[in-house]
């Protein structure tokens, strides 16, 4: 008896309006249907009363479904089931079938119902008719308050639904519901888990990245966005000559400085693909640059609001995300050579002024702006 | 054989360098001696190798002391520990009786030293012969990979601990280390989530609010700070009959407007206590206020960074932060009576500052600001 359909719950988006609600509901179908051609895994999407159900013409494809789709922002959880008619006998020899592989006399189980719409029978009938069954065909016992194993049904309407397991989803509001954000990504461990932050809260992303090489880890977070996101890049080799020059102006403040070019080009790309924020990955006083002192002077450099989703983070719980999104392992294991030996705590914002005309910035940003002027498109595109 | 002592330890401190971390050690120690003389618990806190050792007089202590600290920022775990010398004989009487009252024959075990200094036996010496010992008196059976208690031995210098529980501990930073943010904090559920995020990277908190009686939410946030948190209130009356005013000229715009007037209201009081950055509680798009578009035009009335640590998580994630810390359960029930049924989701910055002209916002702050003219002192003292 194998799984047939993938029951598919989404969370706060029923929380909203009903003109809102429709709207993330579509984007969301919309994801999910991209993530499965993409992965050329033939479906079929049913909406119905706040859940989705996925079938597949090929029913070895039910577990790789399964998977795929509770990364897709939105999704709460997903669970490989059974589906057949809403009649006793049908469900029950079913979930007779279904439970023999999962319980044995060495192990106790529940059975718990959750019914929508007219039936002859109630939940508790359900849960009680069949969990005798069960008992009967398995020698199991039953254990109401702390099975080892559960098997749950749900009836809708004229359809039921025989699972064990609810998978985690990755939670959020589904991609592309929220506007476009400019990224500040470098190849280290917090800015990628920033930006996934953002996304998982339907932020739609582009990148803008200094250095070399973050393809990798931009792909971890398109497995997740399921849509391309559009990377600006500055080469590190003319980024390395600029470091070099600002590094011999700013001595101490050569965080600072460069954080805040940083920013003034993650704005003009902002303006430039109407995007309405800017995401950075700092973690309050993890590192020099990141005191409220320095901090403070960085955001005056930004011409829109700078969100920081890990500013309150530990490093030890931004591990964590950056291993669940599989870019821990991807980590540029080359710090930045420019790093000052005792980097200031608390830069002055006049002083950090003087130190940037000095360098000339702005044109700096200017010249930076060029590279890109014919690749200002604000599309991003599905990957295919 | 009670414990008679907690070892302490903290994270991400020791990462830096040795003046910045001396800095940080000794905020650390005052915040832990503060918090447990608050308590009345009597106690001596020992330092040595990155750890602190924590007795008292009154061996009944121990256990509460351990709960009492693992609260408070910049402890990642705390073991309450039997203390004795480090010679082998000692360590062994104590282990095994230790022992006796964890380990039965339905159990298995391993022992696991870690040493510093200098001593005639390695680690593995020690693990082997008090293995043995153990083995012999309680007839439970050894599994080193995935042991049903796991008996510590930690050996430095001329003293031993043994213990079998590592605690959890809050972790972040010491609180006041990171100098002082204003947190605009009201009765729901996610601003004091965010206050206490950001104070526990160490931030210091002052608060502003608008309405009713948050005393009991600032007591549960100072439980960690250890140290009082400022509140700067405007009356509830005073507030709604504003927002009287406000919602007759801002229609849809409502929510935009009056966080507008929080934001600024919040920067007068950074502005007046030397505080370097305000904190909300925004989570991107959970409601209308908090779309893209809105939080631009919000964040357009700030003179100091903001802070939104909550901007990437799920409603679900806060949930479980302000469970944790206790606030949860003291959220006001009655929602804001003047949200508009249909908030806009999309304000125009030149629209809100006619709206803002119009009722004369800027004037309204002045009012605000000369109600707190005594009462700015920026000192937080301790609680006492």
């Amino acid at each position: 008896m194998n799984h047939n359909t993938v029951i598919v719950r989404y969370g706060e988006i029923f929380l909203k309006s009903d003109y809102v609600r429709k709207k993330f509901e579509n984007k969301l179908i919309e994801n999910l249907v991209l993530k499965l051609k993409n992965k050329n895994l033939s479906h079929k999407i049913i909406k119905k009363r706040h859940r989705l159900y996925i079938e597949s013409d090929d029913e070895r494809n039910i577990e790789r479904i399964a998977q795929e789709v509770k990364d897709v922002f939105g999704i709460v959880s997903v669970s490989p089931a059974i589906k057949t008619g809403a009649e006793m006998e049908k469900i029950a020899d079913i979930a007779v079938n279904f439970s023999k592989n999962l319980i044995n006399s060495n192990n106790s189980f529940a059975v718990r119902t959750h019914r929508t719409g007219n039936h002859e029978f109630s939940s508790m009938d359900v849960d009680r008719e069949i969990g005798a069954k069960i008992l009967e065909e398995t020698c199991s016992k039953v254990d109401l308050t702390n099975p080892d194993r559960v098997i749950f049904i749900e009836i809708q309407d004229d359809c039921a639904f025989i699972f064990d397991e609810k998978i985690k989803g990755t939670g959020g509001m589904p991609y592309g519901t929220q506007g476009r954000a400019v990224a500040l990504i470098s190849g280290g461990i917090d800015s990628p888990a920033a930006g996934f932050m953002m996304m998982r809260r339907g932020c739609e992303l582009s990148v803008v990245h200094f250095g070399n090489e973050i393809d990798e880890i931009i792909k971890k977070l398109e497995n997740y966005s399921v849509h391309k996101i559009k990377i600006y890049n500055i080469e590190r080799e003319i980024f390395n000559e600029i470091l070099g020059e600002i590094s011999k102006v700013a001595g101490k403040y050569t965080c600072v400085v460069c954080k805040r070019m940083m920013l003034k080009f993650a704005g003009k790309i902002a303006e430039a693909t109407n995007a309405k924020g800017i995401v950075m990955g700092d973690s309050l006083g993890q590192v020099a640059s990141q005191t409220l002192d320095n901090l403070m002077v960085v955001n005056s450099a930004a011409s829109y609001p700078v969100y920081r989703p890990l500013i309150g983070m530990d490093k030890e719980d931004i591990v964590q995300i950056a291993k669940k999104i599989g870019t821990y392992e991807l980590q540029s294991k080359e710090g930045c050579t420019f790093t000052p030996k005792k980097p200031s705590t608390s830069a002055d914002l006049r002083k950090i002024e003087e130190i940037e005309n000095e360098i000339g910035i702005d044109e700096l940003i200017e010249k930076f702006m060029k590279n890109f002027i014919h690749n200002l498109t604000p599309i991003n595109p599905a990957i295919v």
